[in-house]
């Protein structure tokens, strides 16, 4: 008695966990999937309508809305359904007229773009010596004395975006602290051709609210070579920018529903919202492409996942964050069945895999998503990393639900980020084609595979 | 007897002509050189007080006037003797206000930079269709029923400068013979980050003379996507641009005058005048500071040549070439005793060596700077390649002078060339003080060395 039951038990756990890996049991779709994305148009083409015929997307932009309008229609021509664009209310910047102007040792125009979210000069402008900083700690070392009422130039090499963009978002409160009247934070990137970058400045509390521009690096380095020369280097701003009352959005919505359990979702996407220059081609147009063309390319196939798989487009990620946040109102209880949440938002070069959060970093849900990469490593895109998530599903990963990124080489998004220069020409066909292939089979699987990520974690924890 | 007077006879010869290569015979001088150049600071302030403190430099502009009479006093200041500002007359062009924006499928700014020498738009502007095309032969094959009174597009990928060039200083003439009525040329660069490069525009006679713009990388591509999509695109061009009565200007010329055969000349030198975007640093500042340094680190070593070493700064390289003429009238008669000409107009990224053009291509002469080559192989600037001069030089070398010119890596030149990113940052301090090394060390010897260039090909021709 006791061996038949063993035995029965046995059969029942096979049953109901096929035998072998994911990597065995999804071979199949997987090739089917990568095939179709390799010879993928649609993704290029829908990524051409949204930049060059609707352009950039600022929350707030009339571009947003056509973008949004455009979007949920698209999805709904691509096959998928419940197509929603529940309302999101977005902080509303506008930039205004711009400008900066050396006037002392020389008169001469600067190329600069005003941070998003800056506070606007006087009507007049603002007109003061410049004192560059190379850090924070060389900023408190010079102190009140020498900070006071100048300009200060965070002219600070680029190391890596995480490590330097803190002079971007904090230099401006860091620097009003010590009475700075505005500031010029050289532009977040490895490589310049006069290009300025624009991303948001974060005021901090307490701190007085002054001007905040990007300088291009050529600038920054004339400012610092004038001044290790023995000039004083007078600049001379103006900006426009302000904020207007909170503008209406929508994040937007649509689905494969789930063949076997609708109610639990895999929830894929990046954010519909640009900044105010450039097409947002690669920041991130590519992001929300990519998942929609997957959704499209499994949906074309006729496969249909065990669970719903979901396709979002966040608004508001670059100056705000509000679609986040609303989508995680929107699906209120829903969130004890999001089973996994992937954000695409670091351009589509080519795809080396994904970064993967779990909650207590669990060994047995990376080792599942690694039998999932494996079915991408015929295109080099099969390495799975801990670590992963994105602005836009961080209120979700707070909450338990296992997130990813799309990882790529990520060789020169930077160069191109919050730039004019993040236009079409720079997605090549052949990568964005690779990450759409990535981005379906991992979408995939895990709202198809027979376990959840927090089964596979909970099991063997 | 004939024993005793064949020895005389070798003696004789070992007295006229010290024994040894140029190589063996310099080693100490070209090493005093080369070890004062790669410590060399004065060449980066200077190039630094010109791009920063005066800027670009475009004939007839305030600009050239300032820097004009900033090198004559430089030169003056650095031990240079005979300075002289011979007039030139050079052309005077004016780009005025300028813009483009696409009008259908979408509104939308482009960037673009008219094109030096360009005719103005009608006051109202120019709107009209645009027609993309890959070449020349594309445009003669769509022929006028397709061209006539659109604007053509020329968005040729960059293949080499000289290559694509073509379509920058013949587009315009050859679109307007097919009725075209406005050109814009897709910059001749590499890479782009929206970054619009000027350069001349050639109308050729009995062409009509249509405005010719350049068109970032950028915005070329999404014209050809819009066209390839299917719409049709229209574009609004207004441009002021237009030409002013010939100005004043003038070539900056000083000595260190020869210690033997002071009439005997090597000329070194680079132009003076640039575009009127960017400041001109690598095009050419690193050219006439390279020449300049050069000579002022040989003076300062209290070395002074048998023959003549003038520096040169021409006027007008960019848009007609009058400074390089007026130098060749300038010194009449003493054409026949230029004994050589070193133009450096490639920037100065990492010296690879000199190319070197002798009448009758002469290998002897050739051999013969390579001996002077090998000095350079130390810093790896000792390769000497047939072939090799420059504009402003090119009058001297109709006229049998030998030229050289400056050959470095060339890896970066024409991604800054002619555009706002030509700026002193691209400049590396220690390829300059390479640059500097190599045409000391060159110009030193050519201006010492017993026998010319010329008598070294005379003598085995």
């Amino acid at each position: 008695m006791l061996g038949r039951g063993w035995i029965a038990l046995v059969c029942l756990a096979l049953a109901a966990q096929p035998a072998g890996t994911l990597t065995e049991q999804y071979r199949e779709v997987a090739s089917k999937l990568i095939d179709a994305a390799m010879v993928d148009e649609g993704g290029m083409e829908k990524l051409s309508y949204l930049c060059d015929r609707i352009g950039n997307r600022l929350s707030g932009s009339v571009g947003l809305e056509k973008a949004i309008a455009w979007a949920a229609a698209q999805m709904n021509h691509d096959g998928l359904v419940n197509v929603a664009t529940p309302r999101v209310k977005v902080p509303h910047w506008v930039r205004g007229n711009e400008s900066a102007a050396l006037m002392e040792p020389v008169s001469k125009q600067l190329t600069t773009l005003g941070l998003g979210g800056s506070v606007a000069t006087p009507k007049k402008g603002i007109t003061a010596d410049v004192i560059p900083v190379s850090s924070f700690e060389d900023l408190e070392r010079k102190g009140k004395p020498a900070i006071d009422a100048k300009i200060v130039l965070f002219n600070v090499p680029y190391e890596s975006y995480g490590r330097t963009v803190l002079y971007r978002t904090a230099g401006a409160s860091r620097a009003a602290r010590l009475g700075a009247v505005a500031v010029l934070v050289r532009s977040i990137t490895p490589i310049s051709l006069q290009s300025p970058h624009t991303g948001a400045v974060e005021y901090q509390e307490g701190a007085p609210k002054i001007p905040a521009a990007a300088v291009t690096i050529e600038d920054a380095l004339m400012i610092q070579r004038l001044v290790d020369a023995g000039n004083t280097v007078t600049v001379h701003l103006e900006m426009e920018a302000h904020m207007l009352p909170d503008a209406e959005s929508a994040n937007v919505i649509g689905e494969i529903p789930g063949r076997e359990r609708p109610d639990e979702v895999v929830v894929i996407g990046g954010h519909i919202d640009s900044w105010d220059v450039g097409a947002g081609a690669q920041d991130d147009g590519t992001g929300i492409i990519t998942a929609l063309e997957a959704a499209h390319l499994i949906h074309q196939l006729g496969l249909r996942p065990r669970r719903t798989l979901r396709v979002v487009f966040w608004t508001n990620e670059e100056n705000g964050g509000a679609g986040g946040l609303a989508y995680r109102q929107w699906i209120g209880e829903g969130i004890r069945t999001h089973v996994a949440a992937i954000e695409m938002d670091g351009g589509a070069e080519k795809p080396a895999g994904f970064g993967l959060t779990t909650p207590g970093e669990s060994m047995a849900a990376l080792n599942r998503v690694r039998e999932i990469g494996r079915l991408l490593d015929r295109i080099e895109a099969g390495s799975i990393q801990p670590g992963g998530g994105g602005a836009d599903i961080a209120p979700l990963l707070r909450e338990g639900v296992p997130g990813l990124a799309v990882r790529t080489v990520a060789a020169h998004y930077f160069e191109y980020h919050h730039s004019r220069a993040d236009t079409v020409d720079k997605v090549k066909p052949e990568d964005l084609r690779g990450n759409i292939a990535a981005m379906a089979v991992m979408a995939y699987v895990l709202a198809d595979m027979p376990e959840t990520l927090q089964q596979t974690a909970a099991g063997t924890r």
